[in-house]
């Protein structure tokens, strides 16, 4: 297996974060200076290494490693530049660093790629500054939506169009929903990314491979409505109280939680919004009515829609008996991203103590994977979370998880 | 037992909701012009009827039948004029109606009292114009701390002090804590109320007994920290669910409310106000925090204490289960005042499908039960709840409420 050149991708670490921290935290924002910084420092070490350097009509960066055959389909690996406001070093970078270093190694052992590898570094991942999802790997694919144009920076104001046109790109390519790459010449897509909670900590393992991006289906304006009432004054029988249904209705969904844990199912139920009315409860008052959040992740959209139509069912139950009416609302839908069996199985065989597990959060990797290219994610352990300035990722635990991306990329075809 | 003049009550009635409604609902404002037009009405009856009528240092209306020995414990039948801003034309003055009724009554038939009995019209017992409970009972016995002379009221920011001097009333008398009444000069206190929840209409039953008012031990400051994290990422054994830890304490408090139920005891718990914090939560976090009430009532301070010790042991084991740290925080008490048992019995043998309840919400006959004063309390049926323009109360009802407090002020001595 090739030698990581850590003290490359410890200099590439520290150039990004001397460029781009502001204050305590990392500031690449999207399309804007931050970014734009990170991605000239990726792309002179990408010279440096031999890489060919191109940019896309959006301004993502290739930075590949000619193969035998230039037509036929090629290898990406990528990952973003952008950070979220006052983030940490790793989030996205880590996968570019990586990247680049897994080119550099093959390139320093003399291998022979049969087809191009390239290195994506993608724009504008973090919805934080243009609240649109994956701007920059769905642009490429041509997937956006031209109405995102008008899309306006939290921060400064200014439309994504305005944007792409201040930093030389073209707002046509998005606007005629122009592929950059068409998915037919990708024959895979493989990502690294910090892990974003706390797995890997607590297993004690310096890398995963990913099962897949858990979907989302999101009860977002859940309500509870009973009737208000004089706590001191109503017998139990006679009140209709929102507080006391929604907690029966809540500590079922655990029940139905554990049963779907159980029966080895990949599933996450929170609840990380709940209030009474601060306009008409008080300490002395039987509540009339509670809001709530009922998220719902899994890497399973059958799970999810059967523990949706559960939730539907608890609802009408718990409302019986506790005379009050639940309306969950409409739930918005992110479907999940299944990683490819294959090279799952590949980067297993590659890590010493192999483990797999789901991610939680959102990816480029999913966009790759939902438009039927075949990819792959490797995660590598961080302490404290990400999108934080706490984001804490060692150079050895980014050489394992390097190291198994060369080893995956050294045995294409598979 | 003698006939109640239902059209003197009608009339009473219909004059104070006269002189006191603003728009929707009826303004008798503690120490206000409200107030004392409820006064002036009620003491223009009293005259009418032949009643003594006499004012004390802070206001307290007092209309006496006199007895045959004038110096002999005497009977007081009373509650309060004043309303809630907004309130409903019966809460408290259905108490004095009442009186000047039973009086009324007494006097048409030649009742030959053998001590006095008056009716007692008392000042500012509701809390929503002075932040003060209690203040015309307490004061009446000298109970009050000085000190709430300064509390402004809560519309206009007079002080209570400068407001009764307007009035020609005298503080001197609350500063020196002077009681207007002694405790051993008063026989028994007995007051008619509206109930101000709904279980006599539930019941389909015009008029109750009240077994006691109860006490009220409240955690008005209850947290529960975990810690945020993102609710796709977090596995169920690695998070610190401040929403899920409050679940299943406040699910297991039902299952002691329900144990205590079955029982025989008397108890309600209630969590009025429950939220995560706007500032820190969101839909795809984990909860890391929840503030919220928890408020128990019962007629048995030991239940009380019983049941505030057991959440404690809950709080700690559901704690140690979910990884999050409960403080309840420090509990504010209310003692619970308990009505006279022979008084009780009296009027329960009075009406005809007898029926005891307790008081969740507060009255002025808690003042002279916890004075070690005999006290007794009838609750009239009301729709709607108390304290808004809606109370509905019927003259049928009244009567037989009424009819009650004769027959128990006829056989004094017990």
């Amino acid at each position: 297996m090739k030698a990581i050149d850590v003290g490359l991708a410890g200099s590439l670490f520290e150039q990004l974060d001397r460029a781009t921290r502001q204050g305590r935290g990392i500031v690449r924002d999207s399309y804007g200076a931050g970014e734009q910084a990170a991605h000239d420092i990726m792309r002179a070490a990408a010279e440096r290494i031999g890489l060919e350097v191109s940019v896309d009509a959006i301004g993502n960066l290739m930075m590949t490693l000619p193969g035998k055959d230039r037509r036929a389909p090629r290898i990406l690996v990528g990952s973003h530049l952008d950070s979220s406001p006052q983030g940490g070093n790793f989030d996205g970078a880590a996968g570019v660093v990586a990247g680049v270093c897994a080119l550099a190694a093959l390139r320093a052992a003399g291998f022979a790629a049969p087809y191009d590898i390239a290195v994506m570094a993608i724009r504008a991942e973090e919805s934080s500054w243009f609240d649109v999802s994956y701007l920059g790997s769905s642009g490429a694919l041509g997937l956006l939506d031209p109405r995102c144009l008008s899309v306006r920076r939290s921060d400064n104001r200014r439309t994504l169009e305005e944007t792409l046109l201040e930093r030389g790109f073209d707002p046509a390519a998005i606007r005629e929903r122009r592929p950059q790459i068409a998915p037919v010449d990708i024959r895979a897509y493989v990502e690294l990314h910090i892990e974003q909670g706390p797995r890997l900590v607590a297993e004690g393992l310096p890398a995963a491979v990913v099962t897949g991006i858990r979907g989302c289906k999101r009860f977002r304006n859940a309500r509870c409505v009973g009737e208000y009432g004089h706590s001191g004054a109503l017998p139990r029988a006679l009140r209709h109280d929102a507080v006391a249904a929604t907690v029966a209705f809540l500590h079922e969904m655990e029940s139905v939680w554990l049963r779907a844990e159980e029966a080895g199912g990949d599933l996450l139920v929170t609840t990380g919004e709940l209030y009474t009315d601060p306009a008409a409860h008080a300490p002395s008052k039987v509540a009339g009515e509670t809001r709530f959040v009922l998220d719902l992740r899994s890497l399973s959209e059958d799970l999810m829609e059967a523990v949706a139509a559960e939730a539907a069912r608890v609802a009408a139950r718990v409302g019986d008996k506790y005379g009050v009416a639940f309306d969950l609302g409409a739930a918005t839908d992110s479907p999940a991203a299944i990683m490819d069996p294959r090279l799952r199985s590949c980067l297993m065989g590659l890590l010493e103590r192999p483990l797999e597990m789901a991610s939680g959060a959102g990816h480029d990797a999913a966009v790759f994977a939902r438009a039927g290219i075949p990819t792959a994610m490797i995660f590598v352990r961080n302490e404290h979370g990400s999108h934080n300035p706490r984001e804490t990722m060692t150079l050895e635990d980014f050489a394992v998880g390097t190291r198994a991306m060369v080893g995956l990329l050294e045995q294409f075809p598979l």
